[in-house]
């Protein structure tokens, strides 16, 4: 008998909301029998999207939010104040153990603070991470810290490497996966004052596999599958990735369309380009979890995609099949203390 | 009357050395007349490259050093132990004042030990920010500090907004450069202890045009032309930038060439393409100077060929020529005290 992941979606989350994440509702549960989609948000513009689409009964709700989070305001105040927001009303539902997650692409900062207050960590844990996958050469590598601790200490650095770790083994399917600490040179002596307290802290852990220094020129080879920073660092790395390629992209595009030759060849070439820079997205595998709360927070790209979205809901499914939570329990309770 | 500038330079330091070393240094005197270039290292086998070659009598001299740092080799020891070094002997020569600068494709670390205690700071300088320029879209940016100064203070990045933008305006020629701080959003709030306690004090610097923060996201789109940050987040972002580049580079040469009508379109393309590659290439400005020491001491990439050491002694022509050094020593006089 299968279980069903019940996800809380944040219909009015991210600049395609609510149409895109509607569709990505209404694609993941044509794809999949054994979940259940809340759609959170102002009930009648989303009934509106929703009527469009034919889906199987019973698999997708709406749940009445009438007021939205804007993404310029105070995370910590529009918590606070917005009760019938659909980030507040989308986590109780998951505090409550009415859903099992819950999903938006809404502002970063509410998610994070919403995931804390509401959904609430897990005994044990210290700071709850935002951990999004990127692409690299190899595939995609877990960068964790991203979110809002920033000035962590090393033992949040160790907690983190070992979610992470638990993630990409039971989540995204990579073997005993390589982690790494983020670090100016692979010597070890250099570092900044965290990176040489963490460093030992690391090398003593016998249940992940540690492999030492990654200098962010290797990142994007894909030389670590989760690649340990507090927030600052990790924020600087995920942000530089969007604009440096975006820009790059850019720019090669620019001299393809440069001369009538070029235009030509890139006529030519584009199709094939397009699928090879396909692999380069790491958007396939769904959002950021942030890890570590008594239930699962994936917070997604804000300008993501009804792909993006109904990706995000099976991330959800995979985390509850594979009891990453209970894994991330056990691992706090049999840890030696500190 | 005009002046010559001496630049030391570094023939055993980089993977191409000395071949493209002394290649680069006669390009710099076939050039330019005012410049005098002293070629410090192993005098054979500097002197049987040098001898292919025919440029002005008297612009090169070879300086004997017969002493080489490795790579691998820790900068503080390497630098008291290997006194008939090229960087020690070279640097020597910049303390001297035998010669206006030196300039290395070696050791990075060996270069920042070597400027700090061999050529020493300006009297007031804390610590000596290395500031390579980044490209963007717009042309380059200043990027400070990359260099060994991890865990900085908040006045020590106050030092380098201002050395930066002396730098990017008077050797770079940017008119009135745009500084801006490396936060993790553009709200006030947002930040690290250090940047929370960074901001205000830049704020309050009126001979700056400072801008506020900027997020890694907008450094490739030319947002600002000086980006502040400590060492350890510079680090990150230029070894970012070099190993995104190199992948995305690589994966879009796959897209190119994975069917036959790719290739085709490759074919018609690949010159135009490379044409504006070559726009995002900051080699063009020369190496990454070591900014408040008793004269100038810049860092080349360790790939450098010939055309980045002959930009560099141009580099180092115009640093002199422009009285850089002086405008820091007027900038450290008339700043009001802490």
């Amino acid at each position: 008998m299968q279980s069903t992941t019940r996800v809380a979606l944040d219909a009015m989350g991210g600049d395609n909301a609510p149409a895109e994440v509607v569709k990505g509702a209404v694609d993941a549960v044509n794809k999949r029998d054994d979940i259940k989609i809340f759609l959170v948000g102002q009930k009648e513009s989303v009934e509106r999207e929703l009527s469009q689409y034919t889906y199987p009964d019973g698999q997708i709700e709406i749940v009445d939010a009438p007021e939205v989070i804007e993404m310029a305001e105070p995370p910590v105040v529009a918590i606070r104040r917005k009760k019938q927001s659909s980030i507040v009303v989308g986590m109780n539902m998951v505090k409550n153990k009415e859903a099992d997650a819950f999903v938006s692409a809404g502002s970063s900062g509410a998610v994070l603070v919403g995931g804390q207050v509401i959904v609430g960590r897990i005994k044990g844990i210290q700071r709850p991470p935002l951990a999004p996958l990127i692409p690299t050469e190899r595939g995609v590598s877990l960068l964790i810290d991203c979110g809002a601790n920033v000035d962590a200490r090393a033992e949040h650095l160790v907690q983190f490497a070992k979610m992470g770790s638990i993630y990409m083994e039971h989540v995204v399917g990579v073997k005993n996966p390589k982690v790494a600490l983020v670090n100016i040179g692979a010597e070890e002596e250099k570092g900044n004052a965290l990176v040489k307290e963490t460093m030992p802290l690391l090398r003593e852990c016998t249940d992940i596999n540690f492999v030492g220094s990654i200098e962010a020129r290797d990142i994007p080879k894909g030389d670590a599958d989760v690649i340990v920073c507090e927030a600052f660092t990790g924020n600087v790395i995920l942000k530089l990735y969007e604009g440096l390629s975006s820009t790059l992209i850019g720019v090669i595009k620019k001299g393809l369309m440069s001369t009538l030759k070029s235009k030509i060849g890139a006529a030519l070439a584009l199709p094939a380009l397009k699928n090879t820079l396909k692999s380069f997205d790491a958007t396939e595998y769904g959002g950021a979890p942030l890890l570590g709360l008594n239930g699962l927070v994936v917070k997604t790209h804000g300008s993501s995609k009804a792909k993006e979205i109904t990706n995000s809901v099976f991330q959800c499914v995979t985390f509850k099949e594979k009891e990453i939570n209970d894994k991330i329990k056990e691992y706090i309770i049999n840890k030696p203390a500190d």
